[in-house]
């Protein structure tokens, strides 16, 4: 949104402890037009961060919550967005990890450190700051940041609300980086790149000359695309009804081949069965859609093939797989935020990205 | 079905080579009752072996098989039984690890040891021999060794078909024993001791000082008990409608706690969360019933909680799943005899029997 963001920390002792006015878009109802307009934001509560928000990148997940496809968007008016990079403009009582000036990244899935999943090295859910797309206030007292004009509250969206010049942060859902990272592409970090390349390299574990397929070349599956690429995968498959994104994209990162399942006469579990002799080690669904899911599941290999599910998939479909074909040995998988925990790993993988994330 | 295995070897010279007539018990039709009668066994045919049946048991596959309940029986005449240990009364060309008079348990997953599932260490899955319940005749040709009297084929079930005095099995699906291992417990480790220990060690890995939970206290559920136990499980939740099954047998293999839910007025998964801070780290789901796979599911701790499935469902339901509720990193798998590769492992298995599992 706003790339001047030197000389920052003399302007923050101009707002800090303030009420700040400015720009946000707001969402007032499933499908209606974002109106950017003057919102209030207050000054930041224990734990709690006030970040400039300096650039933000709109992920599908804004944009099937904006519709009212999914649970998310149930309190409105509302500012959405959850990818994003800015400056902390403040920061209240009890923070030490952040102080004003700092570069930060927002995150959905917090880190609170000390509850029993933060704990533990198997997850990065968080029992206290994980994402719940129905929460849309602040921890601390129940209460939102934001307001309008004449005083009434704007509800938070993801642990994050993004589109607006100004947001407040639980300091479980914000990280500082290295000053010199650029932050108009690590907003990226704030979901896409983290959960795509995540899903690859600490969901699935990808191992160096395994064989992956990608259902759906957005942002997250090409990120899944450079995780594998970067563990040595050999065999890299994308699958995606437009051609373009792998064309335009997909070869960067490392997609040895393309399917384009209108292009088929066959279901594409079949053909992928056909090019791997049996399955691919790894499938990633990065669509939603209990279609797609189905087909990627059954592209794995039987005997350890594992499925990563990112893609957001609307209530309330069931898994459409029968628990019999559980007993093929194939397992499928949830991830959220590539299994990043966002406090502890963040900023190593900021660090990654300057030098090329293929290069680490 | 005969105890009587001394001075096998002098009784087997006289039938090695020729058709066998001896007494099955033989499935004609879904639900119709077995009929005790006169069938003749083939000769064993290239790497096969003809076994003569001295124990076997009645697994619940068998009855719901017997019933026409699961893809098993679609066809008739069949003889059933796939749990069983006996004495080699011949072998075909090429069988060299078995002789006339060896003390061998059949197993249903096969392990041919030559393809890329018996290759691989992450499977137990068998692609030649691998269990199929629409599979009814032998691999080498297509064509069943048992038939009636007057000739007409008698078909084949899970690879083994035990419920016969006589049977042919492909050499991968049966395996030599310590003659000192009493055939009469060892018959057990032909299905439901392995399944349920094997899921323990070898399927879901418990840990030393986790919790589990298992639904159903059949033969697997209590196995699935002590391989926990012997793991150094601090916490065995048993879950059954019938408690007796608890106090009569649960109580030995190492089970701490048992829940009936006919006494529960909250759902089984919120009294086991209550119980368990949160959840158990594994449950296993050795039923077969939907509404209690989902149960199991809920009963794992988020982050972590890892859902065994051992129950044969009937077709064609889903799993009961949203596909988001893998996205709070509760996980799911099937397994199949334990995870145990028959030939590789059952011996080692059927020692540690020898000495009490618990001990070793």
């Amino acid at each position: 949104m706003d790339a001047g963001y030197h000389s920052y920390e003399t302007e923050s002792t101009h707002t800090a402890g303030k009420v700040i006015t400015c720009k946000a878009a707001v969402a007032w109802g499933p499908g209606q037009p974002l109106v950017i307009e003057d919102v209030q934001v207050a000054p930041p509560q224990k734990m709690e961060v006030r970040v400039k928000i300096l650039f933000t990148s709109i992920c599908h997940t804004d944009l099937s919550s904006w519709k009212g496809e999914n649970e998310a968007q149930r309190a409105y008016p509302r500012i959405l967005g959850h990818e994003a990079a800015g400056i902390v403009e403040s920061v209240g009582e009890g923070v030490e990890d952040m102080k004003i000036g700092d570069h930060v990244i927002p995150f959905f899935q917090g880190e609170c450190g000390t509850c029993i999943c933060c704990r533990s090295q198997k997850t990065n859910l968080c029992q206290k700051f994980g994402v719940n797309p129905l929460k849309s206030v602040m921890v601390n007292d129940g209460k939102t940041r934001f307001s309008t004009m004449d005083g009434n509250p704007i509800f938070h969206f993801l642990n994050t609300s993004t589109f607006s010049q100004y947001t407040v942060l639980d300091s479980a859902c914000v990280v500082k980086i290295d000053t010199k990272a650029p932050l108009e592409k690590m907003s990226l970090l704030s979901c896409g790149v983290s959960t795509g390349v995540g899903a690859a390299w600490n969901v699935a574990n990808v191992q160096p000359g395994s064989s992956v397929a990608i259902f759906g070349l957005g942002a997250v599956g090409l990120a899944v695309a450079e995780g594998a690429r970067v563990r040595g995968a050999s065999k890299i498959i994308g699958v995606d009804i437009n051609p373009s994104k792998f064309f335009k994209a997909g070869k960067a990162v490392g997609i040895t081949e393309f399917i384009n399942p209108k292009d088929l006469d066959v279901p594409v579990h079949e053909k992928i069965g056909a090019i791997t002799e049996g399955g691919v080690d790894y499938s990633f669904e990065c669509v939603g859609n209990l279609e797609v899911l189905r087909e990627a599941f059954l592209s794995t290999h039987t005997g350890w093939g594992l499925t990563v599910l990112l893609g957001i998939h609307p209530s309330p479909m069931l898994l459409p797989l029968h628990p019999m074909e559980l007993f093929n040995g194939r397992q499928i998988v949830g991830s959220i935020f590539g299994g990043f925990k966002g406090k502890t790993q963040l900023p190593k993988l900021a660090e990654q990205c300057m030098c090329g994330v293929g290069k680490s």
